[in-house]
C-alpha cells in the first residue's frame, strides 16, 4: 500500500492497521479535492521563492549555500545532522546479553512513560549531538541560548531541555554511583545511563524559560513536570534494545537513519518535512502540494515530501494518533496527497505546546532526519491560553523566531500564508485579505462540534473518507462519555 | 584626587563631592587592610590560570586567541567593540538646533526616568551593536537566544531586552507616523527614535523569558515593567544631547569612548572590570588585588581595574549610588584599591536582578567599554527570593551561563571562589572548605544591622573610613523613618 510502503518493508512483520491496496490517483480530484489553481497571490510567492520573500532572510544562509540546483547535484544525504553525525545509541545485539547482566548490578531508576519517549527520541538521534539525558551545561545552554556550542565553536541547536527528573529517594539510593540503570514504567531494563550527573530541578525557571508563562493548565507541565522529582540526572545513554509500542504503529516509527535510506533510494533531491499532530485537512494539502510545486520551479526534480505527524505525548482533547494516522492513510488512499512523492512515518517526540521555543525541536529534529526544507504555518506548537481568551504564544512569533533560530542556518524555512475554506471557490485557498468576508476559518474547536455532531464541514473541507474517520472517533468517544455518565449515575443512585 | 583624576581630567567643570587629595600608599595597610598573603589554595589558582582551570573553558577561546602576552602587544583597545566599530548617537553639536526644531514637529512620546537611563546607555554604546530601542526582530532574538545574529552571520551578546513601552493612547496618536521624538519625564526633548516599529508588549512573556520566573516582588518588574503600556516602539536614536543627572556624579560617568582612551592613557595592557551595586569590602578587594597578581603572573605588564558601580535604577533597599560612591572613594584613599592601576567609573545602567540573565549584559557592556578580563563571583546580579527563603537563582548559575554564552567568547572570564570573613587570620579570606568553622559570612543584612546599630563589624571586613560612609548614611535613614514615624503619628493624633 501506498502510505505504508516504506515502513512495510523496514518492518514487514508487524501487521498494518490500514487497508492494503491504494487507490488509484486518478480517482482522488473528483472524490474531495481539486489540485490547487495557484491564484495570482501564490503564483507571486512561486516565483518569489519564499525564502527570499521572508523579511527574516537575512539570518538564514542564502540559497546558493544550501546545495540549490545549479551547483550540481543535491541529494538529501548531503545535510549532515548535527555535529555531522547522526548518533545512534541502541546497544549491538552481540553485546546486549553482557549489558543487560551489567544492568541489573547497578541501581535502578524507574522512568515514565514521557521519559520512555524522550529515550527513544535520543537514541535513534532526532537530537544529535546530543548523547543523552542533558547535564547541567548542557541543561544551562538550552535553557538560556536554545542552543549549544561544539568543541570546535559553532552551534547547534536545542530549544528544549531533555532532561530525567528523580526524586530524593532516587538520588539518595543512586549514592555515589556513576551509572545507572532506567526501568520502563512496566518493569524492564531499558538502558544504561552512564557517567551521571546530579543537579537541581528548578521546575519554575524551567518552565518560564521554556513556556515563557508560568500559568497553570499547560499540559506538559501538568502532566510530566509538576509531578517530577526535585532533581535532574544526566549522562550517556545506551539503550538496550529498540524502543517499540505494539500498538500497530511500530512500522510507521522510522528513525533519522531509516529515513535518510529511505530519501537515498527515492533519489529525492529535496525533502520537505511537514510537522502535524491534527487530522490532515485540505487546507495543509493546498500548503504541501504548494510547497512542491515551489520546489520544482526552483529546480528541483524529485521533491519528496516528509508527512510528520508526532506520536508521543499529546494533550487529552487532542485526536489520538491512532486515529491521526487512519485519517492520514486516507488523505493519501483519496490522492489528496502523492503517494509516490510522500513519506508517512511518526516523529516519536512527546509534544510541549511551547510554541515558538518548541518549534525549533520541530525542525532541528527532520534536520537530523535529511530534511532540508521545513514547512512552518501560523502559530507552531502552540495553543489556546489556558485561562485567557487568546492564543498563548503570538502565532507569527513561531516562524519569526524559526528563521532566526541559531544552528537552523542550513535548514530552509518555508513560512507559509494561512489557508482558509473559500466559500466561493467551495475549497480551501489561501486567505486573501481583500475578500476577507469570502473567507472561513475553520477552529479545531469548530471541526471538532461538526464530528460530534455527525455534521459535515462544507465541501471541500476535508476529504469525505478522512472525515468519516474523525466522525466515527468524535462519535465513540460520545459513547463513552455517555457511557460514563451513565456509569456514574449508577454508582450515585 | 585618586578616586576621579580620569573624571576630573574629562570633566574639570563639574565639583567632586569627594576629598581632593589622595592619602599616601604608605599609609594605608596599618589603617584597615593587610596584603593578601595569597595562602597555599589561592597560589595553586595563580599558578594555573583560572580562565584554564574553569571547567567550562572549552566554551572560551584559548588564552593564544586573546592576544596575551607572547603575541606581541596586547593592548585594551585592542578588544573591538560588539559589531566592529562603537555606537554613538549624541547628534553632533552643530546640527542640534535643526533636530531640536525638527524634533518640536514630531509626535512626542513620554518617556520614564528609566527609559532615560536606557537612553544613556544606548547612546554611548554600552550595547552596541544596538543602535536604538529593539525592534521586534531583536527583541525576540534577544528573549529566545541572547544574542543577536549580525550579517556578516557571527553572533552578538544580547541577553536584556532593551526595549520602549507605550500606551495605547500613545500608538494612537503615533498613528502612522515614521519618527517620534522622546520627551524626558520632566519635559524638554531627549531624543528622536527613527524608523519606528510599535509591536506587542506581552509582559508575561517578557518577564518569564527574562528572569525565568513570574513571581511577583521582582523589583524592576513591579516598578517598571507592569505600569508600563502594552506596546513596544523600536527604532533608531538620535539623542539631542548628552545624558546628564546633575547630582554631583556626572563627571564619574565615563562612556566607553571615555573609557578606552583612559585605558590608552594609562597604557593598560589588560583591563579587568568588576561590577558592582553594594559597598567594597575587604573581600571584594582580595578578589581584585589577587586578579591582579594573577594578570601579572601570567605575563601582562600593565593590568588596570575598572572599578564600575552601576549607576541606574536599584531596588530600594540597595545603598544609593552617593553614597556608594563615597565609600569607593575611601577604599581608594586609604590604598584598599591602588589608586595608580584603578579607574573608578560609573555604569549607567538600570539593573533588573535577573541573575544568569544579566550578568551576560554586565559583561558584554564592559567589553564594549574596552574589558578583556570580567570577573564574576558568587550569584550575580542576583536577589533574595521574594517570596522564598532563598537566592532567586542557583549562585553558580551566573558563572557558568557567562562562560558559555554567545558572542562572549572573546571577553576572558574570571569566577573567583567565595570571600569571607577569616575569623582566625582576622581579615577577609578566601572561604576553605577544609575549616569551615573559622569562616564567618557577613550578609548584606547582617551588615545593614551592623551599620544601623552602630556597631563595627568583625576588624578586617572593611576599612573604617569607608565602613564610617555606611553608618552614616543607615542612621540618617533611621533618623529620617524616626521623623516620618513621628510625623505620621503626629497627623494621627
Amino acid at each position: 500500500m501506498a502510505l505504508s510502503a516504506t515502513a512495510s518493508s523496514l518492518s514487514a512483520s508487524t501487521p498494518s492497521p490500514l487497508p492494503p491496496t491504494p487507490p488509484s490517483r486518478s480517482g482522488y480530484a473528483a472524490a474531495c479535492y481539486s489540485l490547487p489553481k495557484f491564484p495570482s497571490h501564490v503564483r507571486l510567492v512561486v516565483s518569489n521563492p519564499l525564502h527570499k520573500s521572508n523579511p527574516l532572510t537575512r539570518y538564514c544562509l542564502p540559497m546558493s549555500q544550501l546545495g540549490a540546483p545549479g551547483r550540481g547535484v543535491v541529494r538529501s544525504s548531503l545535510i549532515d545532522p548535527d555535529g555531522g553525525k547522526l548518533v545512534e545509541l541502541i546497544v549491538p545485539e552481540a553485546e546486549r546479553d553482557a549489558r543487560r547482566a551489567e544492568a541489573a548490578r547497578l541501581p535502578p531508576v524507574k522512568i515514565g512513560a514521557v521519559d520512555l519517549e524522550w529515550v527513544h527520541v535520543v537514541s535513534e538521534g532526532w537530537a544529535s549531538p546530543l548523547r543523552g539525558f542533558m547535564r547541567e551545561h548542557e541543561y544551562l545552554q538550552s535553557l538560556h541560548f536554545n542552543s549549544f556550542r561544539l568543541d570546535d565553536g559553532s552551534l547547534v541547536n536545542m530549544s528544549l531541555p531533555i532532561v530525567l527528573a528523580i526524586t530524593d529517594e532516587d538520588k539518595q539510593a543512586i549514592g555515589n554511583a556513576p551509572d545507572v540503570t532506567l526501568v520502563a514504567p512496566g518493569g524492564g531494563f531499558v538502558a544504561i545511563l552512564r557517567r551521571i550527573e546530579i543537579y537541581k530541578h528548578n521546575k519554575e525557571e524551567r518552565i518560564a524559560r521554556t513556556w515563557g508563562t508560568t500559568v497553570s493548565g499547560l499540559p506538559y507541565v501538568e502532566e510530566v513536570i509538576s509531578p517530577a522529582g526535585n532533581w535532574l540526572i544526566g549522562g550517556d545513554l545506551e539503550v538496550l534494545e529498540p524502543i517499540k509500542y505494539h500498538d500497530g504503529l511500530d512500522h510507521y516509527r522510522l528513525s533519522p537513519s531509516e529515513l535518510r535510506k529511505e530519501f537515498d533510494k527515492r533519489g529525492a533531491d529535496a525533502v520537505f518535512a511537514f510537522q502535524l499532530r491534527n487530522p490532515v485537512h485540505n487546507g495543509h494539502a493546498l500548503l504541501m502540494n504548494d510547497t512542491r510545486k515551489l520546489l520544482l520551479d526552483m529546480g528541483y526534480k524529485n521533491p519528496i515530501l516528509l508527512l510528520h505527524p508526532l506520536g508521543g505525548f499529546i494533550k487529552a482533547d487532542d485526536v489520538p494518533l491512532a486515529v491521526r494516522m487512519e485519517q492520514h492513510s486516507k488523505v493519501l488512499e483519496d490522492g489528496v496527497l502523492d503517494p509516490k512523492t510522500t513519506i508517512v512515518a511518526i516523529f516519536p517526540s512527546p509534544m510541549h505546546y511551547a510554541g515558538p521555543t518548541e518549534v525549533q525541536w520541530h525542525a532541528k529534529a527532520r534536520l537530523n532526519a535529511g530534511a532540508n526544507f521545513y514547512i512552518v504555518g501560523r502559530d507552531p506548537a502552540g495553543m489556546g491560553h489556558p485561562t485567557e481568551k487568546r492564543d498563548l504564544y503570538d502565532p507569527d512569533h513561531g516562524k519569526k523566531v524559526l528563521s532566526m533560530a541559531p544552528g537552523l542556518e542550513k535548514l530552509n524555512i518555508l513560512p507559509f500564508k494561512v489557508a482558509a475554506y473559500d466559500t466561493v471557490a467551495k475549497k480551501m485557498s489561501f486567505f486573501d485579505p481583500s475578500r476577507v468576508q469570502d473567507f472561513l476559518f475553520i477552529s479545531g474547536t469548530k471541526m471538532r462540534t461538526y464530528a460530534r455532531n455527525g455534521e459535515n464541514p462544507p465541501d471541500g473541507f476535508m476529504c469525505p473518507s478522512g472525515w468519516k474517520v474523525l466522525v466515527n472517533y468524535y462519535q465513540s468517544l460520545q459513547h463513552e462519555e455517555l457511557g460514563n455518565e451513565a456509569a456514574a449515575v449508577g454508582v450515585k443512585s
